[in-house]
């Protein structure tokens, strides 16, 4: 059976027992499940766990019931899905467009304003993937354990045993680094800023995988530094080939930023060979790395991979991370480690925000340096790839013909490119009239190259409502086709 | 008697009530305070009321015992004490040096290095003035009260209840500022940064009071903007004159930043004259105003002064706050309404840090919003008020003849001239191996005009520790001063 945890109720570890056989053929689409008598026998359970167990695969598209004949597999399209492609090679240039914090905003702006039923647009896990009770337990005892926390001004850097623990689990991604140089912040982005900061300036050429966060982009042009797109595999992540021709055409790149694994949105992978070429190239060309880690511990398979930092000898690799996907979304506690830079991010974070508060890190610390944050992180890998993979299922379902997808390892995004170049802000809106909110391509490149692509979020689990959004989704997406013909 | 609160020790109001009649001249210095047996009997209290009454104000410099005679109203220096000048006006030039951020980052590592017993160096009162056991409920209840809080991405711009609370505290300054406008910041030093961006760039030039807080004058160098230093009264705040004077030579001054109540480091209060004439000055020259009001709850009279923005028609003047010194020196939770900025602060904000996270919103909106607020505030008014005076007193007495100090009407620091051109920093270095911290005037320009000065802390309780620091400060500074001859 698949990943039996000792909450995880029976009819659950069932479910997960017959999903991996359909996953690996031994029921093929069309065969019929062996009837509720048979599986109460077989597995020495309830009549009711045995229903619960087909409705619950039912609902995640993988069984259909008919009429007095019981449970099928049902017929599945993702066979028929092709992977998003291989970026065609472009030689990367720096695109006099700018407007990405106006077009961000806009779509933020008219998020907002809609009555959002279904969000599919976020990157990060629904609330009840988190260990919410934990925390606030945790919080509760740092208060009590700290009667004077909130008269005196946080410690400089961070707290002591949270940087502490952070070093320790950096060993985890086979990266030593001194709890020292290690700054908290203000979530990933913080430290991101920090970075850029540190290393470039305004007019500052930076390298960046293409599709990228959005976030990244409007931070780059907020400080007036320009984006240099390079080709990125939805598999393996920036080609190191296109960025090197590049730094033939621009002597000036100060620096690259590269989120190595599960990246958003593509849930791309670089592969160890490529960090350590990139690495040793780019110190070569005094080329600055900084490298946004925040999804690492995010893979299907559990083992976190190693950092791009952990083959840096020079002090060229600024690494910076967060907890806020994998340990609780509305905290917002991420960190930097300035490498030979470190004596700039350390004025800069002063200069900028001043220390974190003290409490949350006393909270967290205190987690993520026992067990239960490892019993955290193989439950939320376990449900974020069912819910990232009924997703898939769906959309591979119902979505017209030409869709293509790729099922990344690990992370929270789906990245889906639409058929017969569907514009992904018409289909935004349309989607926003009917209460479901998605990220449209557009938001992900300065360039155009993203129109027709959407980011879909695969950390939620996936009810009927969402089932019956992807349906609405895929039917806007075929009249806006029927438009364009 | 003066300010009489339901928890404030009898003798302690005895006490207020004594140092009134000392600060009005009725007892005069060398008059013979009323015996003990005549003050348990004039105001029915306890052998050890009056004992401990008289042992406090010893403690703070108001009574000297003599053996066998009681005790005596101390002679005071403060008669002799020189407010600091006013600036003899000089033409503000863009000073060439930059380095600020290494001589404070310089300072503040020898200061972290060093074991420091007396810490005089800092801008906040001390933890026992702060309200910490009921921010601390607070801070239960709101994760009691919201269960999956850390479950969810914080609310962009802020939390609804806390941004209320904030706009209905800033009718008290005047100000009417819809919650909407109100961006929640981590502390007034984001704020600034924030408004900072939205008005100026690289190569921009702002001009500040000089002297100014050496925070300011670090964010400028961090990005790249120039900081035009402009005479600065310490009674009435920045020469308006000075200023006019300096953007008829600096045609592209992008903004000032003023810090109208209780400056730090000064304790200056710009008249609303002057307030009004700023605002329009500055609208008619397209001169952004930055506003940074961190300090205006804490006057010694209780009055909220109107903030520069009450004046401001034009939507030309950025409000910054914090309630890092009012209300909890470890939450760093500040805010900022952007005027005609105000899309362009929201969209920094969000790719800088993202929305600051929800629970001391909650925690800190429901204490701001309740009159437990108002009554911590005349508590910590008070207290400042005490602190304060002990501290003038007691550099006036002991500090060499040809010291200069002015003692403010409010807020938290003491702006001290040393005589005969002592290096604030030879004394800064001096004073640390011995255990004390103050902060040298030298961090607060980018120019060498407050070498000589010091600010020092009015925020903690005037302990016999205190004194002995202060006696050891007045020493080290003899030493120097016979150095220099």
């Amino acid at each position: 059976m698949a990943v039996p945890r000792e909450r995880t109720p029976l009819y659950r570890q069932l479910a997960g027992h017959y999903r991996h056989a359909i996953d690996a053929g031994t029921l093929a689409p069309g065969d019929r499940m062996p009837s509720v008598r048979t599986l109460m026998e077989r597995h020495q359970v309830s009549l009711s766990t045995a229903l619960q167990m087909c409705r619950h695969l039912e609902a995640q598209g993988l069984l259909e019931a008919r009429p007095r004949s019981g449970y099928f597999v049902r017929a599945r399209a993702r066979a028929s899905l092709v992977p998003v492609a291989e970026p065609r090679p472009w030689m990367p240039d720096l695109l006099q467009y700018v407007g990405i914090n106006q077009r961000v905003s806009s779509i933020l702006a008219r998020g907002l304003q809609a009555d959002v039923k279904i969000n599919l647009a976020v990157a990060h896990g629904s609330p009840s993937l988190y260990p919410v009770n934990a925390l606030r337990q945790a919080t509760i005892r740092a208060l009590r354990d700290h009667p004077m926390l909130y008269g005196t001004p946080p410690p400089g850097g961070g707290e002591a045993r949270f940087r502490a623990a952070l070093a320790r689990r950096a060993l985890e991604a086979r990266m030593n680094v001194n709890p020292e140089e290690i700054v908290v912040t203000h979530g990933c982005i913080e430290a991101i800023n920090l970075a850029l900061r540190a290393v470039a300036g305004a007019g500052d050429v930076v390298a960046v995988e293409s599709p990228t966060y959005y976030a990244l982009l409007q931070t780059l042009e907020s400080m007036g530094m320009r984006a240099l797109e390079i080709p990125t595999s939805p598999q393996t992540g920036i080609s190191l080939e296109a960025l090197e021709l590049a730094s033939e055409t621009y002597d000036n790149i100060k620096a690259i930023i590269v989120v190595p694994h599960f990246q958003n949105p593509l849930g791309s992978v670089m592969p160890d060979s490529h960090k350590a070429r990139l690495v040793t190239w780019a110190a070569s060309r005094g080329i600055a790395i900084i490298e946004d880690d925040t999804y690492s511990a995010l893979g299907d398979d559990g083992n976190v991979p190693a950092a791009v930092r952990s083959w840096d000898t020079t002090g060229n690799v600024i690494h910076c991370a967060s907890l806020h996907k994998t340990l609780a979304p509305g905290m917002r506690l991420g960190w930097i480690a300035g490498a030979k830079w470190q004596g700039r991010v350390e004025m800069l974070k002063y200069a900028q925000t001043r220390p974190n508060e003290a409490l949350a890190q006393i909270a967290m610390g205190e987690f993520i340096d026992s067990p239960r944050y490892d019993r955290h992180l193989r439950h939320l890998r376990a449900q974020l790839r069912e819910h990232r993979a009924a997703m898939a299922e769906a959309i591979a379902t119902y979505f017209p013909a030409g869709t293509r997808l790729t099922l990344p390892a690990g992370g929270l995004s789906l990245w889906v490119e639409m058929p017969g170049g569907v514009s992904s802000e018409l289909l935004f809106d349309a989607a926003l009239a009917k209460g479901i909110r998605v990220a449209p391509g557009s938001l992900f490149s300065n360039s155009a190259r993203y129109d027709h692509f959407l980011r879909i979020n695969g950390g939620q689990p996936f009810t009927r409502e969402v089932d019956a959004a992807v349906r609405t989704l895929a039917s806007e997406i075929a009249r806006l086709l029927d438009t364009k013909r």
